[in-house]
């Protein structure tokens, strides 16, 4: 059998310098790869991880591939299901929703919107592209950075790999657990994932993390990263 | 002596798990600090860091205080100068310019922008924070950051402790030689540094640190690291 997981958390550049990050350490996912190569049943861990994620242990079995921006990581993912029968997809990487389009300042903004609605065209043209490979002047009183979402990659592995098994993530905060149950389920539903681990921001501190394997049949509330990566390794052993 | 060196890039986070982030890794910092170490005439270094800086070798005269965003770096530099007689700040840590002020959608910015203004009233107004404590939903199609700029705390630092000598740095892009100069002194006079470090980022690649050591009576050409790193040793010799 042959897994990738997906670990740590994404950058998107807004100028050679500055970039926005997501929080993701990648902790979890190298507990789940540490885990998961135990397994005899398991051949090839692909371990698609940000440049400053927690590794697992190293082993010739566990393949990294670095990534640094939601594109990036998109192509990583499209190239490894390609090349590879991937029988599980476990999805635990922080992908920023949103990546930069576009940066200005409140003046210009205030006036392109006012006027001829310049900034709106370029940000309903998809192929108007941000030049964030240089480095902003610092000299403007405020900066505008505006944001568009990016395609999930969720979405698209089973597209491109229906065959293969997927458990994704899904962080809220400080929500009822209803409601984070709901918002799973509507992930797991669109994404046809195969199970989702819910969690909320609010479980996870001091060491805890408190999260909840779910899918349309089942709900399993589980303590602690190395108990989540343990159930996922269950998950697979049963379905083999 | 005493001496502070700041190191690292700050982090502004935009909510809870998403923040914008300056790309120094504190090398140049650790490298200063591993070397002004050795001298015998430096009693304490104050190592004021981000969270993710590269650290100096363990040494009970190297106070190591960690920070996380402009703020935080404008507190501990004021206590430090405060609490202690600071013979020389060394300021290479790379500080971002702006922190968030203000995130919303393109839709609400663009009706509030046609009608009330109220944007650019929350804008002006300094004493209207953004609450980033929490995580943003990514439902938006997409979302705005409206960032303003933190004061300098290069600034502030002769004005709290006027006696402290003072090394700046200076980061440009691809620009001329002459340019990069007459920015670095213009930040040199405005700021009252002794000196400034002046370089430029299509210099510093693959192990390479071409930086110049200026103020207005001298300039002298660096190549790497450790060789700023002893320029400014000699410099804090020369001047007991």
């Amino acid at each position: 059998m042959n897994i990738i997981i997906t670990a740590g958390g994404t950058s998107e550049y807004i100028d050679k310098v500055r970039k926005i990050t997501n929080s993701g350490t990648g902790k979890l996912g190298a507990i789940i790869a540490n885990t998961l190569i135990k397994n005899d049943n398991i051949e090839n861990i692909y371990y698609i991880c940000t440049e400053k994620a927690i590794l697992p242990v190293e082993n010739p079995n566990i393949k990294i591939i670095k990534t640094t921006d939601t594109e990036s990581v998109k192509e990583a993912v499209e190239k490894t299901l390609k090349e590879n029968k991937i029988d599980w997809f476990i999805h635990s990487m922080a992908i920023s929703d949103y990546n930069v389009k576009y940066v200005t300042n409140f003046k210009i903004l205030e006036k392109e919107l006012k006027n001829s609605n310049n900034i709106l065209k370029t940000l309903n043209n998809p192929d108007e592209k941000l030049d964030n490979t240089k480095k902003l002047s610092s000299n403007e009183d405020n900066l505008v950075v505006v944001l568009q979402k990016t395609p999930k990659i969720i979405g698209l592995i089973k597209d491109v790999s229906p065959e293969t098994k997927l458990i994704g993530f899904k962080l809220l905060e400080n929500v009822e657990k209803d409601y984070l149950f709901e918002i799973a389920l509507k992930l797991l539903n669109k994404n046809k994932c195969d199970y989702v681990i819910a969690n909320d921001l609010k479980d996870i501190k001091d060491g805890n993390h408190k999260a909840f394997l779910i899918n349309n049949e089942i709900n399993v509330e589980l303590n602690g990263k190395e108990e989540i990566a343990l159930q996922i390794d269950k998950i697979i052993r049963k379905a083999i």
